[in-house]
């Protein structure tokens, strides 16, 4: 079903980082569905998370303890259970469960930070999971990236990581990340569950500031039905392994650790995209001509939330009525029609408002056929951009998420 | 497929009004396509339009003739073909074929309004238009109500009409209306087509209210997809035959003439989603204890667009984590989920944010397998009240549209 995505390859352990999974039966028995990430001490962490109003307790517990940015040495993460709307029980929950986390480990409850995914509204099997922690923890392995990357999985048809290697001053640096969804996918700050780790030696103010430009153009530049989850988190963390010096936002080797978090992130966005629930088509949005970046954006995410563009796209049909409706739609100021212009790849349909004179049905036909293409707009206003990532709406996302407690 | 609707039974002709309709072959011959509705001298006018940036170009001839809004004669309506994102073409095409009726009805071109439905971006078949313009002037009579709202319809699956009598101090008064429109619904003006007489003297000013006040309560608190038409038109018309003086805003006779335009109104825009495309739930969204009505229509939209409430409601399945997240990510600045109530119809799920204590997953199921129900909110943090109709988001909404155009 996923577009063009392929289980990772080749993910490289990242010393200080060790990785061991468990089944707790949290949904139902049978399958790797907790997570245990232990990160070497001195390790440096940051996280962002969702803007959604019912965030779940496992991120206001993430926000609390992330508030000094130091001294995490855990992640515990589980599937199948989201741990939302479950007020001041959930809480304790997410409490209990790092508390044997911490115990396991030997550190403090407050060094271990909890991650959920899945139903929202039950209660956590609390028992169950604190039962699987010892497991999950004999079972750390620097290797272990890829079976984390299968434990997380919910609707998941294919585990997301990817994975570079880069030369800087103090030598080769390696960033490794991973990451599950897809449904409920608009995130507003940071998607679903994604753990990027790295053993350079960032300082704290630098890992806070590489996640937060990578986030912008990887998680928070995709969609695949516009609804934002509750559990959206996403965390970097820095090991400090490789090299002697610190690594701050103006030293030299901060631009080429930045860039591989970026490029990773942005390959796990697109993943998530590619394995959209019911996905067929993997399309890229891209608008240019825009008064600011805000303005494309809002006419991007138009078109990628338009379900009748989505259904189009679907049909493998060029319909770009639609599309010019969804850009119509969006709520831009003053937009003048007779500015803007469409393309599909790089077939002009609209030219100045108007249909361009060469264009032919089989033309547009033939770009949309493929399970890759990009939607390209300019406003003809300005010189901002915006570029986004989304997939089509098939019967397999209606009866995915019909389906998805029964 | 439609929800608990059936053809109007009843449409009172409204004395002034006469409508006649005819094949024109537009897309697709054998089917009437085309409706011209006429107005005795004297009428007054008023219409809401479409704020789609690329409104179409009947729209825009419409705006421009209703500057004034008087002298309006003639309404000229086809389905299967919305002359939007037709350019400066499309606008010499709707000229066009309002000059036919206006040689043919006797008047000048600027008293004739058009309007189109259907598929976006092609030109308009104005030769054939203009040969059926004649047909449909021969067909004029009172009682063509049904027959129009069956000429406009596109994929509609039942013609839409609504009709009272109410009696005033100069006597009973008419209103009777039809519309169209089934998908690309959220209305952010008016609604896709509408049209609405009335033998009420109302003065001009009068109309216009009238109208403003009936389509916020109605047209404009309905969403199928969140689609924004390039369409979208409404149009109000009080021919002044009965009574001998005028009806302004503050004569006694308003409010009750008034009423009976919004409950036309109101039962029209219901039938819009009763058979919105695929359509299997007719769900009233009521959202209460805001600090605004603008804050309460943000929430109730933001669970009536979510893809993934509406694949529920259309599986029958109460899940009331997926109405959390979506009113949790309807941007409400602050809200605090503890003062967050739930219900399904009279069956309490949340309340201040909880899991209700005596909720069972029967009590929820039993409410959300009936065709019609009510999802209600309560915000927790004003007095602020809104309301609005949508529907599921079933297979078939996918179905119609991957193959609306083939």
């Amino acid at each position: 079903m996923a577009v063009n995505l392929r289980p990772p390859q080749l993910l490289h352990p990242v010393p200080g980082v060790r990785l061991g999974v468990a089944q707790a039966a949290i949904k139902k028995p049978g399958r790797d569905d907790l997570l245990l990430i232990e990160l070497a001490a001195g390790s440096r962490v940051a996280g962002v998370f969702t803007r959604n109003a019912f965030a779940a307790a496992p991120v206001l517990l993430c926000r609390e303890r992330l508030q000094t940015g130091s001294g995490v040495r855990a992640l515990l993460v589980n599937a199948g259970n989201a741990n939302a709307a479950t007020g001041a029980g959930g809480l304790d929950d997410a409490r209990a469960t790092c508390a044997a986390v911490a115990q396991d480990r030997q550190c403090l409850p407050e060094q271990v930070l909890p991650f959920s995914t899945g139903v929202i509204g039950q209660r956590l099997p609390v028992q169950r999971m604190l039962a699987a922690v010892p497991r999950a923890g004999a079972a750390l392995a620097e290797d272990g990236w890829l079976r984390a990357a299968h434990a997380i999985m919910t609707t998941d048809t294919v585990p997301k990581g990817a994975s570079r290697r880069v030369e800087t001053s103090q030598g080769p640096v390696t960033v490794t990340g991973i990451a599950k969804g897809v449904g409920m996918i608009c995130p507003d700050m940071a998607t679903l569950l994604a753990f990027v780790g790295t053993d350079a030696r960032l300082t704290q103010p630098a890992v806070r500031e590489c996640l937060r430009g990578a986030v912008a153009d990887s998680f928070n530049s995709v969609t695949v039905d516009g609804d934002t989850s509750t559990n959206d988190s996403c965390v970097l963390f820095a090991t400090a392994r490789q090299g002697a010096r610190d690594i701050g936002v103006t030293h030299p080797d901060f631009g080429i650790v930045a860039a591989a978090v970026r490029e990773v992130c942005v390959e796990l966005a697109q993943a998530v995209v590619r394995d959209g629930e019911g996905a067929t088509r993997f399309v890229t949005i891209e608008v240019g001509g825009a008064r600011s970046v805000e303005e494309a954006r809002r006419a991007a995410y138009s078109i990628a939330h338009s379900p009748l563009v989505k259904t189009a796209l679907f049909a493998g049909d060029a319909n770009w009525g639609r599309i010019a409706m969804a850009i119509g739609k969006a709520g831009i100021e003053g937009l003048d029609p007779a500015g803007v212009d469409l393309r599909l790849d790089d077939v002009m349909l609209l030219a100045g408002g108007q249909p361009h004179p060469e264009y032919r049905e089989e033309l547009g036909a033939a770009v949309v056929a493929k399970p890759e293409f990009t939607i390209g707009v300019g406003l003809g206003r300005g010189q901002a951009r915006a570029r986004l990532w989304t997939c089509d709406l098939s019967y397999d996302y209606v009866k995915i998420n019909a389906e998805y407690r029964t």
